[in-house]
């Protein structure tokens, strides 16, 4: 068995390495008659996309989407909106791969990489697509971009409101400060961070780590408002049960936490349940530490997660390492270099909340209509 | 669509209410000629049991488990090992619900209890099984003990020589010392704590806790250790992926961390990736802060893991809540309590860790033979 | 990989072996507030249950059948419908084994029976329960009896209107005569043929056929109408795909075909395709080669299906075979006798449309609204 | 839901419309370290592509294959083989698409084809892409075939020794005669008919239905040797029941069957099962009237399956149908024109077979290793 789709009923699988002739993906279960715009996909992954600041990987890649199957120009319905819709028929996505340099990977054809997957598909597959870390590579979140661009789209017709954002709160040891948090800075600085302060400091901090080729790791935050109350399932299929699965699925990520997350295991019963009262006429949380979720399913608060990128281990500095022979040997990253991949990491996370909350917007109306 | 059910090759469905005539579940795809021993699921659920001390609820639940189908003392076999063998057909296991004192319920039926998922399920479903939380229950968890016991003699027979443990590691804000980390005092104190001292300075905690009505959330660390190299299914079938999903849906947990986890994102790409040297003609990790996994895929190391429990809800404190029909009430819990329902999740966390090496020890035995 | 499920929103997992301490069932994906009448399970059990006439088994089960969760009686809605209703949780059903005479089967323990499934599970499992064929035994479609009650109860609330009926059209070379197909003669006779005529003469023709320790094979057909159009999904989960599926998973089925079914492939394209017509301001199809479904989707026409049970190989005629040890030898079926088990597979064949359907009803909602 | 993919452990995804830029799948779960030859892959496209013979569709499409992914010229395995290896990685299949001729069908944009999908997608979705079918064209089937090539190459290293074979054994209403029954003819007729005289006489038969512009149905056989015994599992991942599901999924299938199939309904208990004798040290059947499946598990004997295809209803006589816009209307097909679409069955037939063991190889070897 292998598994390299997520999602029940919206259902999405990606295929393609880092240096094949393309990357791609297909999205299965979409509901019909969405209006789909490939702009909106294209927007996403310009988002994503390697080469946009000084701060992520200097790989050149266009990233640009092809749309090969499962969107119609229906003479009636695509003329109310403009746009192709969905057919209810598969996806299917491609990007092709440009920028590959493979000459630039020698040396890790046969030398594993610390913190990299070399050693582990080795060990699994007995081959492995070495050229850029292969399957293993972070090249694939942008399919989880694409796939997410869809679900929002989607989801602003059949559960309209829902707004989903996500933003850097730690880079290192350095935290942003709370009482700055502001969403509408989070576009406007290169690492999607929501408290311009930190934003300007990180430059400089991120800057020194570029040059010194190191590498720090990261803090997302994800929210999602607007959802409706009922999603998620018990026991096996909680909405954060598949929501942990899917953000800890993005390359590097070693934690994600739900509303109080850790925080809540220090607290008391009394400080930690979220009280109720009415307010206009509807049942109100007056906290949120349960981030949205209780017994797994969604109470139509804000749905808030956050997850732990660890640093990238492609670094220039020699690190100790054996070869496929079993020899002891050092490694060190030439070329191209992200010095936190956690940033390229907020735009994924925001894919994977739409993915999951269309999911289960979905599977909810097909038992509870 | 609704999921009591986990894991792929070995596949766990749960069913059954706190206060229903029983609880059970479905294990499909076990291992045919597995030695199944029924003392060894009764241990298990022995250590979970409510009311083994005056830290966990005192419901009095015998938790005796029946095995319905599925195995078969066949005359060779057995002969060998004096136990009844898998068949390779579901084994149904059930326990009999016996303490159940519906009367103790009445408040809950009409009012929402902050942070339990009373609200949740009456808004998705537009009914709710309120006698004790229903299928909400921490009960459900029983199950899952009894389902990693099966898992843990399955891998016994197949992949021999994997160790499974877990410990809490902090109660409340109080955390062990790393420095007196010693698995063999865990089954020696109420917390199954692997720190002497912690666990004594907690069981005063604790009762001041208890007797004050009050909770305690908990933080849990599972590791398995032995188990092989490439387990683990790229991209969406990742082993901590499986493993993020398994622990997030046990009740009460807010936050899941692997290896190094949040602490990760903190580190600089120097002090996170693992180096590798030759030892005894294997590679051998000088360290661990990738918990076992890489790319997704067990590496051989210890697989590590975390998860934070919150403290329960139930408390003798009034809480501001709603009731049904949308009026502003207060509710206390009346009778039993859990001061620290993290102490119970400890036996589950190791459940739920069994049940995933082995789903991924079959699935990659497919695939890779 | 084991699979002892079916279904993908309404999913049915059964468990238990023919002379176990008892069989059952976990349905997952029920919607919530259906009331669930436990004798409507009942009778459909007791449609498929042996020792109800002297051409069936006459093992003698009482086949009560236990709910044992995912029911509850709320106080509003119970008090509307006088039943308890369905909580959007698994339902759990289990049937105690009552007459289960091992003692008769000591020779099939080391010889394995012609059209058995005794040589394909020892070959697969390296164990075997033999006792009354274990899991292999016809026993286990009690439960999809039961599951299929389930389903139409559901259905009866969510797309109400559908009517499913399943007669018997053959028994061994002796067919029906279309002309006097009437459904309502179908309860009235012992092998819920729709011929009145045919049902007389098979009498006879089984009374011979069961003195004579032989048996007879056996042709079903099951009907749905008023099953909505829409059903199904191209390409893999075709409705008629599904169906064929389930109705295969039927012990001792050998074919299934939809509509004209192998009949079609003797047709022109003229006379197969049914045309279409305005009436009452509906498409209306004027005939029904098709048997309901084109593209695999359900077209709104009755969905009509076809399967063939062959004759259990348990007959008194001593049969050439061979033994666990390797030597030729004989068998013959002692005791209890089915002289045609198609009798029984009539409830087992609608119970499986029923639960097709509601799977798809609920599949096409969460898609497509 | 929707579910445009098949099987469990080798996962195939597809996509593509007949008329838009291209067609692909993904396969996802093929074992690692398997020479891929794209050869085999292009000569199975080969032998159900349009345009090779008269009797099939004029429609010219290449039909070339690339492989986009999961495979790898890894030096040391390649240099063995001559020949990239798959990586355990998903393997991604794509096929542009040529000769589109999209204003061919203008008529069907607005009438519902009589015996074709339109209605029901129409119904179902509430969009429909009519060219040339959409989703539901035969098209689809080159990737069933691409993927059962890659089956083949796969069982060919992990299960070697099994041969899979098609042949078409009856047209309309003539039907081979048994007694000529000759594999080696299959590949030197148009028909891939196992009987040379029928051959003959059906190129007449089927030029007269083409030039009047009828269609034929056509009975397929597969048949598969060498398969292990052991592989499928009770109760609902039976092979048979999968089989049946794989075939009844190819367009315009209406009945499937196993060895005897319908006829083992007309057999009595004595003539129906296949008795065993001991040869050569093994046991061996003395006929195969079940096909090679008991119990749902494959027992060695050859795997023996049947299906129906209906006749296309793409024919050059007018037929009665509506419009989207609910008038009683007429419509013919013109253009390209396939008279009997069951020729180009027949290696679909195979690769379905081929997919279905390979999945069940893997699945088996999963759960019992």
């Amino acid at each position: 068995m292998s598994d390299n789709a997520f999602g029940r009923m919206f259902r999405v699988t990606t295929w393609g390495e880092s240096h094949g002739p393309a990357i791609g993906c297909v999205i299965d279960g979409c509901p019909p008659r969405i209006p789909i715009d490939i702009r909106h996909i294209q927007g996403a992954l310009d988002r994503r996309r390697p080469g946009t600041s000084r701060f992520v990987t200097q790989r050149r890649e266009p990233d640009e989407v092809r749309i090969l199957s499962g969107v119609f120009e229906d003479d009636s319905i695509t003329a109310r909106f403009g746009l192709p819709v969905s057919t209810g028929a598969p996806i299917a996505l491609m990007i092709e791969n440009v920028d590959q340099r493979s000459k630039d990977y020698g040396d890790i054809r046969d030398r594993y990489r610390p913190g990299h997957a070399d050693f582990a598909y080795d060990r699994k597959y007995g081959v492995r697509d070495y050229r850029g870390g292969g399957r293993s590579s972070a090249r694939e979140t942008a399919l989880r971009v694409a796939a997410g661009s869809i679900a929002e789209q989607a989801l602003a017709v059949i559960s309209p409101g829902i707004e989903i954002r996500a933003c850097m709160i730690g880079m290192g040891r350095h935290e942003i400060d709370r009482t700055r948090f502001d969403w509408s800075v989070v576009d406007n600085n290169p690492f999607w961070a929501p408290d311009p302060v930190a934003a300007k400091e990180w430059e400089k901090i991120l800057d020194d780590v570029r040059k010194a080729g190191s590498s720090l790791g990261a803090t997302i935050e994800v929210e999602a408002t607007g959802a409706p109350a009922g999603l998620g399932e018990p026991v096996y299929g909680k909405f954060d049960a598949d929501l942990a699965a899917a953000l800890m699925s993005i390359n590097a990520v070693k934690g994600v936490e739900i509303g109080a997350g850790f925080e809540a295991a220090r607290l008391t019963g009394e400080e930690n349940a979220d009280e109720i009262r009415m307010q206009n006429g509807e049942p109100s949380f007056q906290s949120n530490n349960a981030g949205g979720v209780l017994g797994g399913i969604t109470t139509g608060q804000p749905i808030v997660a956050r997850f732990a990128v660890k640093p990238t281990s492609s670094i220039l500095t020699p690190r100790r390492t054996v070869s496929n022979a079993g020899e002891d040997v050092e490694i060190s990253t030439r070329g191209r270099h992200d010095p936190c991949v956690g940033i390229r990491a907020v735009p994924v996370g925001r894919a994977m909340m739409a993915c999951v909350i269309l999911d289960h917007v979905l599977r909810h109306r097909g038992q509870c209509g």
